[in-house]
């Protein structure tokens, strides 16, 4: 028989069944820094429902009874507690009030590896280094759902994509994009050439000189998207390793766009735009 | 003779001198709300020098010693006075912690007619309805000047751009793309009239069924890209008044993306894209 989801009251701030909601703002830490316990949290009911539809296993939910009665339907199978609480007890656990209502946790669970995100059907990933805000890490997922990018490579200097600002900003797709992450010099030189070898292009996305406009770069070939931090850009070892340097063109004497903005411009014609113009053709 | 900026030191919280800078959460207000002064603010050195650039003429500058010793080179033949502060004095005046360390005021000036901003050169322009998120308000003008957007009309629902917070997010190109305003019913309606009358092919961005995919609609001629808000998208009047309903094809079971990062995609595709691609048929 299947589990069911198990609405259970309280308005006690101190019950220790609502500790693993408690400060959020350490909870949320990878488990390496202090106080944090690596939890997966997703935060409001879209949010929490994507958290349902992932391979994360969730722990528990907590929210005000409005919004658990919002979500108990569709996720009365899910066999876990959900915590019903007035606002005031909820701000109180967490430290902070928070405006979605709901809050959800889960573990985290074994990424795929770099040839695993590659292998099967991708036709195109983004690469992302030094991607260190997690605002624009979250954005940039986001907009790759949103384009049908089939993975997401995450090199030095990135950060923790499942933080929970992270979680937030994406509006959940972090928990649904694939990503594979490559931190350390020598996995990130052996990720992309993993990458090449599945007959990925890898197209670094710089506004250098000499850099190729987007749409004549990108072919019928599988590509890889290389993106660098807002700041820098893509290192010297990163833009040496691609294949092709490319750019968005910017109208003149502007700064560029901010990443993730750029990302949806890059993943758009890579995607849909290279698609769709190759399905006008076939009519 | 030109005038000079002139840097005064001053480390007295009460000083008269400063009172345009003091509680700028309120005095940034448009002039009909309370407390608004509706004074124009530029935050942070780069800001500060593209308030400098614009047609908004500057009152006052406040910052710490090394952001105005940065700013006092470029900015020299500015009549204007300059107070250098020690960050805590600045903190207490303003009303909070600054990172940025500069600020500078200006007044508002008149804004283009509808007819201006559709004169001239302009080829492509944005038309905004019911964007109310100053942030995004603020991004929606930064993606226009990278790309090279000619002008934006704001009609019905529209924020105020030149709010502080949609003039910081924007990194001061609210200052620098052209905009016009028709808030009321009867203006918004002429509006759209002298936009079409003006030669422009009004295309409205929408994910209904039936819309054409952006790079299908565009052709050679000047467009007006009708944006809506993020919640409701265009109201049926707007659709009604365009016209070709477009859209930027999605990924399916994927929630739209930010209202500003569409405006990025369909941007580029009316721009740099469109433009790039005839330059490359004329080679």
């Amino acid at each position: 028989m299947a589990g069911r989801l198990q609405l259970i009251y309280t308005d006690d701030v101190g019950d220790e069944r609502l500790d693993e909601f408690r400060d959020l703002t350490t909870a949320d830490r990878r488990p390496d820094r202090p106080g944090g316990r690596g939890l997966v949290i997703a935060e409001g009911t879209v949010v929490v429902r994507r958290l349902a539809d992932s391979p994360y296993p969730v722990r528990a939910l907590l929210g005000v009874q409005r919004r658990l009665d919002e979500l108990a339907g569709d996720l009365a199978d899910l066999d876990v507690p959900a915590y019903i609480t007035p606002a005031d007890v909820m701000a109180d656990v967490v430290g902070f009030h928070l405006n979605r209502g709901v809050l959800a946790t889960a573990d985290r669970a074994p990424q795929p590896s770099v040839a695993d995100l590659v292998g099967g059907g991708a036709r195109v990933i983004a690469v992302l280094e030094g991607v260190g805000d997690h605002e624009n890490l979250g954005a940039l997922f986001r907009n790759a759902a949103a384009l049908g990018v089939d993975g997401v490579l995450l090199g030095p200097g990135c950060s923790d994509p499942l933080y929970r600002r992270s979680v937030r900003v994406s509006m959940g797709h972090v928990l649904r994009v694939p990503f594979a992450v490559a931190s350390g010099p020598a996995e990130w030189k052996a990720a992309l050439e993993t990458v090449r070898e599945a007959g990925f292009r890898l197209a670094a996305l710089t506004p250098r000189p000499g850099s190729v406009p987007l749409w004549e770069a990108a072919g019928d070939e599988k590509v890889a998207l290389m993106l660098g931090s807002e700041g820098h850009g893509l290192s010297g070892e990163a833009l040496a390793a691609a294949d092709v340097a490319v750019s968005v063109p910017m109208a003149d004497g502007v700064d560029s766009l901010n990443v993730a903005t750029t990302g949806a411009v890059a993943f758009y014609e890579l995607t849909v735009r290279r698609e769709g113009v190759a399905a006008d053709a076939r009519r």
